[in-house]
């Protein structure tokens, strides 16, 4: 990468600084706004819609889809470097945006690795990294060969496009193979891994090829989605940890990534192998806007910027994130207390919790937001996030939490 | 101003949550709608023209004068409520909007007394709150007066528009007062006070009447420009910072205060006396970004939409913030490093500290952006604060600063 970094970027003539063009107006690209602004510029955002979670608070907004090169050389008309807010955009778009000399951060051949899970794959055991047994599945025969190594259940999953457990399927035996086969053609099998708990590991490089990692994670998942993000990981021993951020460090410098990785792993009774791979902010890095001396989303500007990285120290003693979802009433059929209602109770019982706030529409399962407590003691500090991202979603306070809170 | 609040408030029917409209596009208003956007808004901002500060990354600007009626009354329109980056609107425009029915914070009976040193003046007196002595001054022969009972030097004033040492004039006699009479017709005269140093005091009330405030601060001016704000104030005995902290919440009270107030204070050898009030996020609270668990920014705006208010709790021992000032050079006449190598470095040789760059063209004296360190030696801090701000100034270390930095 370094050598295709122009040593003089293009600046905003108003500013003086440089412009980030993110691909995609989710609430990643939200939030990287808001630390684009302290550093005295204005993210330029490609978003599907006006009203996405991004398009609603950022000055630059280009309308268009991620999938059509002609959105995406607007984009880049006069922008300092093209990064993500998520991992959709065709590869041979990107790499005719570097054919035509721009900067693209991370580029076509790191970003593959978190687009293709067989790609990923592949690399990590050229690279001889830790990772589940995995095989390429093409015939029922390629699982159950895989199956009669590491025993049923397997998992498949869909070599691109599947997020928050979308696109994952646990199998107890050969007699669903064929179906899935049918109707997603090639699928990555993998060992279903005997894990302890799931762990994650945010790390940021540059195109200079400086790093910075953050301490190891431990993120409590439910149905496939992140519910909780617990910082430090919990009683995780320090060489496991620093052999975790070791790790995450390689897969950087391997894969020539620019901006922000996030290596989601599963801990084990043996150490930690390789789940997934993220380039670009992530739900499990949300925790450092406050939890850190520097935000993984200023951290990905000043990365793919190639400007020094920022201080990673951490802010408090224990940080825990809890992600607010969207409950089983859709907007329409929504009986409880209006949205600024439940921020007011919010607000007034969890003063010392922060609120993350995504401005999209209330779907069951969305990530609508996320709030950020933080403190010295894990289970006082767990039961006020997990109690405040509980009411954000339902309006009702769980007596589980409200004791724990109250005691 | 309770009664006037509406209790079920317009809001975005996209979002389900309010509009908060800024009259001003500086860097007040930029650092607002940053502190909006986490809590799910978009702020609006009048800014008088595309390449203000806010209207740089604000998704919802409007173009137009502060003084111009129709400009303000379309500001107003669909918002939940009209807040202030500046003093600069006439009272009877504010007026205008309460009448049709628009909810304004502060209300313009209060912000009157930020806007107009004489109605400031008049009702600390009322109140019996420590003030500096003063005089109203229509002729020659008001201001003599007062120094015969204080003694010259004493202090001219511009009742209305001064802001950072402009509008204030410091007279060893008569000589001088009648042509500043004439030129600026009636002004405030005060006792030069005999001060130790500058104190300030942030403190925020809704119209509910809820308040939460901050420690002391020492502002250290340099030519009436804050240069450096001290967290907490170093030295003050606890009996002086508390009196200093309910001196502001009376005033917040007495003077129906919605939103921030800020209470910039002389302390003298017998404790504090007001110098100036400021209705709206002020740059000696700057440092509650990183440096509180509520920043003033989001705390005005939860103080305008009558939320509760945030935990005001520190977040390290020490914050010191800095002020980062156009050089004597003018962007045209600059030799120095391009911002952006500037910026690189200051990033590479403070890596924790936080930079906070207002988007804004380089002219002498101007506020351009602050920086903020935090730690718990406050000399260090200071120390790393400041020269990173100086950097970032004139692209040049302060070989003092520097040898303190590196030792």
């Amino acid at each position: 990468m370094a050598s295709s970094i122009d040593p003089a970027p293009s600046v905003d003539p108003r500013t003086g600084l440089p412009v980030v063009a993110m691909v995609g107006g989710g609430q990643l690209a939200r939030m990287t706004h808001q630390a684009a602004v302290a550093l005295g510029q204005s993210l330029r955002v490609l978003a599907t819609g006006p009203d996405e979670s991004a398009a609603l608070v950022a000055a630059d907004v280009r309308l268009g889809d991620h999938r059509d090169l002609a959105a995406l050389r607007d984009l880049a008309d006069g922008a300092t470097v093209v990064t993500f807010d998520h991992e959709h955009v065709p590869t041979e778009h990107l790499q005719a945006l570097v054919d035509a000399g721009t900067r693209v951060a991370p580029g076509p051949a790191a970003l593959v690795h978190a687009q293709d899970k067989l790609v990923m794959r592949r690399a990590l055991a050229a690279a001889g990294e830790p990772q589940p047994a995995w095989a390429e599945a093409h015939t029922v025969h390629d699982v159950t060969a895989l199956a009669e190594d590491v025993g049923w259940p397997v998992v498949l999953k869909t070599p691109r496009g599947g997020y928050d457990g979308k696109g994952v399927f646990v199998v107890d035996g050969p007699d669903e193979v064929a179906d899935l086969l049918e109707r997603h053609g090639t699928l990555l099998v993998e060992e279903r891994v005997a894990m302890v708990r799931e762990l994650a590991v945010q790390v940021a490089r540059s195109p200079f090829g400086q790093v910075a990692v953050w301490p190891v994670v431990e993120t409590v998942q439910r149905n496939g989605v992140c519910e909780e993000v617990l910082v430090p990981a919990p009683g995780l021993d320090a060489e496991t940890a620093t052999a975790a951020q070791e790790l995450a460090i390689r897969i950087a410098d391997r894969l020539g990534v620019v901006g922000m990785l996030a290596v989601e792993l599963f801990e084990t009774s043996d150490g930690v192998v390789v789940n997934e791979l993220a380039m670009r902010p992530h739900n499990s890095g949300h925790w450092t806007i406050e939890g850190s001396r520097t935000s993984q989303f200023e951290q990905h500007l000043r990365a793919v910027l190639d400007y020094p990285l920022g201080s990673t120290e951490a802010t408090a003693p224990v940080v825990v994130m809890a992600n607010v979802l969207g409950g089983a009433a859709s907007a329409e059929d929504w009986a409880g207390p209006a949205l600024d209602e439940r921020v007011h109770h919010f607000m007034a019982h969890w003063p010392d919790v922060k609120l993350h706030w995504y401005g999209k529409g209330q779907r069951p399962g969305r990530k609508l937001g996320h709030v950020t407590a933080l403190g010295s003691d894990l289970d006082e500090v767990r039961a006020r996030a997990v109690a405040a991202a509980r009411y954000l979603a339902d309006g009702v306070v769980d007596p589980a939490f409200a004791f724990e809170h109250d005691h």
